[in-house]
């Protein structure tokens, strides 16, 4: 028994992996870009769609309980990230939802006029900012710093910080607690983007004392493609934020089809149209899957399947020139690990047409999710040896995989 | 043969109801609400769902299309309102996309602080006008006038005027070019929203000279529950707005990754967050089915299921004191036939347990929609017979109907 081998044989996620529906002949390294399908996601849209659409048609908005879904699915996600019922809503995308807390923050914070972020946070974050920057003419102001700076731009015009937590790069890691004390301490709120967080790594919003938080369905949540996203807002802050994105269903009686917005108690004012049942259906049961599991034995798993990783890719950095672009510690490492090399953007597709798939980041990122609920040590063992084949053999540099698609 | 038999045998539309998964002993009466599954939208979901997402994974971007989906989708709704290619996107809800153009117009009319409405329009586009209100503290104003005194009020501080054509309770319609036209010469924009238009009733933009429309995709284009809605902008306009929605899929480059927003060209600027997949999926079977169908015969059909209707329900608007609530004129009503009882949720709750359902919207209002693609003639005359028998039963009023569910 190979070393991958003993540690598959021990590992007591193993046993989730046979629920997912993943295809023959793949290894699959990009589940922190899109998340593998449930097998029970299946069957569970099949019955939304046909039972509950085409049977129960409108009725089911009541007798299948779709009203009630983004919160539902909110409270689910909450137990993932230390947050409290009712603090959590399923609904509209990440980018939406920044919006949604970037105004709310704004509003709780109304002598400040800054946004504060880190340069090369996951673009639709920037340019949410830049936005309200747009939108406010200017009155608000979009600020970004060097990581290593933010904490001495924390002055006293800074209304919000908005960082994520696990960098989508390189997998970094900010101290959520540290940072929060830290801003709430000059003044400022902080909305914490958890799209590569959520299902990825602990989190403890209520430990942190956090304001603000938004994530991804898509990524290790197995929501599906374009997965409604969620968004987490302090207990004590909800009643006090007038929405802007005030639409009927966030509305207290949206069923009363008055001409006055009059926000919803809690959480549910986060709401705006109408909630998307068949993303919900899908992110629901990804969620149930996520919530089963340990997330102390998922964080263990992830780490050691980093390790492995690490290791066996260090003699091809010696020899073939990838450098690690994550951090070296894994404890400042989300689930994720990932290398530069000049030639990322060509390896990365002959790696995929090998049947290895991870990602690409410009400008020579080779990114590579480690998902513990579907993925084997020995698929991690495999991927490193497929990869030092193709280096080995130079087959990879072909111009075919030189021509950049639409999404990368 | 009755009447409505041969009607339905000379209705050339009739074969398209054969392609909709409709419920066995139901009269679908709510269209307008919810459309009825298309048959071709469960195969097709699953092939998304099984195939693509659970296959193809990550690829599936390129490979199966994804990302071309809501320009893909977009340009297919052009064709059913008289817009061009490259006019229509399909994303978000209703309500975001009103913000969108919200903002979009404001910024088109910087001179200008007002936003127009009418009272009793539906709900969410009045709640996202106040919602910018508030986020501007004020220097914009939501402003409703009664319907007949919308002319009068485009005075010249009216940056744009926001009306829904088809209005959701009566079925009352406005005259898009008229209004339009009235709105540019006093300096105004206008934004149309279509949600009970598009699929329903012939639209023409293009001839309207319209500057921005919403519309919802769960209504007559049959997209399934909380259907990505879609938005419309004017080529003349789409270049000279900066979104304030702005987000990685409107990105001129989305993979380049940069920290400057730079809006893509045309209506992709539009998009925001990451496309939600499996709702497009059923939204463009929905789709696809309606521009099959000829919209003069659509509108044809619609205006005589309507005649038929009216027709039937005379004697009990005599006998039981309903009342019309829709335009008498058909000509300036839209699909659907609206009226009015003091026990109008009490009745509307007994026809649906015999399974004629219809919707009540508050304060009094029998809502019924008539969908030409798979309603035929004598569903209707059916409809209406149930409607008197239970009426000269009194069966209706029992304890039970007079409860209030959470959609209502």
């Amino acid at each position: 028994m190979s070393d991958a081998e003993a540690l598959d044989a021990a590992d007591p996620l193993a046993h989730f992996r046979e629920r997912f529906a993943l295809p023959e002949g793949v290894i699959y390294l990009d589940g922190n870009s899109l998340g593998a399908l449930p097998k029970a996601s299946v069957a569970r849209l099949a019955e939304t769609v046909s039972d509950e659409w085409g049977r129960g048609l409108i009725t089911s908005w009541n007798a299948a309980r779709w009203v009630e879904a983004p919160q539902r699915i909110g409270d689910k996600i909450a137990r993932l990230i230390g947050a409290g019922a009712g603090e959590v809503i399923a609904c509209d995308s990440t980018s939406v939802n920044l919006f949604k807390l970037l105004t709310a923050a704004l509003s709780l914070n109304p002598g400040r006029g800054t946004i504060l972020s880190e340069r090369g946070n996951f673009p639709t974050d920037v340019y949410m900012m830049q936005g309200i920057e747009t939108l406010t003419r200017g009155a608000v102001r979009a600020k970004l710093v060097e990581p290593e700076n933010i904490e001495a731009a924390l002055d006293d015009d800074v209304a919000v910080l908005l960082l994520t937590q696990v960098h989508y790069k390189t997998g970094r890691m900010h101290d959520v607690a540290a940072i929060t004390a830290r801003a709430h301490a000059g003044g400022a709120l902080v909305i914490w983007d958890l799209s590569h967080s959520a299902g990825a790594v602990p989190v403890d919003l209520a430990a942190a004392k956090a304001d603000f938080a938004v994530g991804c369905g898509y990524k290790y949540l197995n929501g599906g493609p374009g997965a409604p996203a969620w968004l987490y807002v302090a207990k004590r802050h909800q009643d006090r934020v007038r929405p802007a994105l005030s639409g009927w269903f966030g509305h207290a009686r949206p069923f009363d089809f008055t001409d006055e917005y009059e926000p919803a108690a809690g959480i549910a004012r986060f709401l705006c149209g109408t909630p998307p049942v068949l993303g919900l259906t899908a992110l629901e049961c990804g969620v149930d899957m996520m919530i089963e599991a340990d997330m102390a034995a998922l964080r263990a798993k992830s780490l050691a399947l980093g390790e492995l990783f690490a290791t066996r890719m260090a003699p091809l950095c010696e020899q073939y020139g990838f450098a690690l672009a994550s951090p070296a510690d894994p404890a400042v490492r989300g689930s994720q690990i990932s290398y530069t090399h000049r030639d990322a953007y060509a390896i990365m597709q002959a790696l995929i047409a090998r049947g290895v798939i991870g990602d690409f980041r410009a400008p020579d990122i080779l990114r590579f999710g480690l998902t513990p609920l579907y993925l084997r040590f020995a698929d991690v063992d495999r991927a490193v040896t497929i990869l030092a084949e193709m280096m080995a053999s130079r087959d990879w540099d072909r111009p075919e995989h030189r021509i950049r698609a639409a999404v990368t």
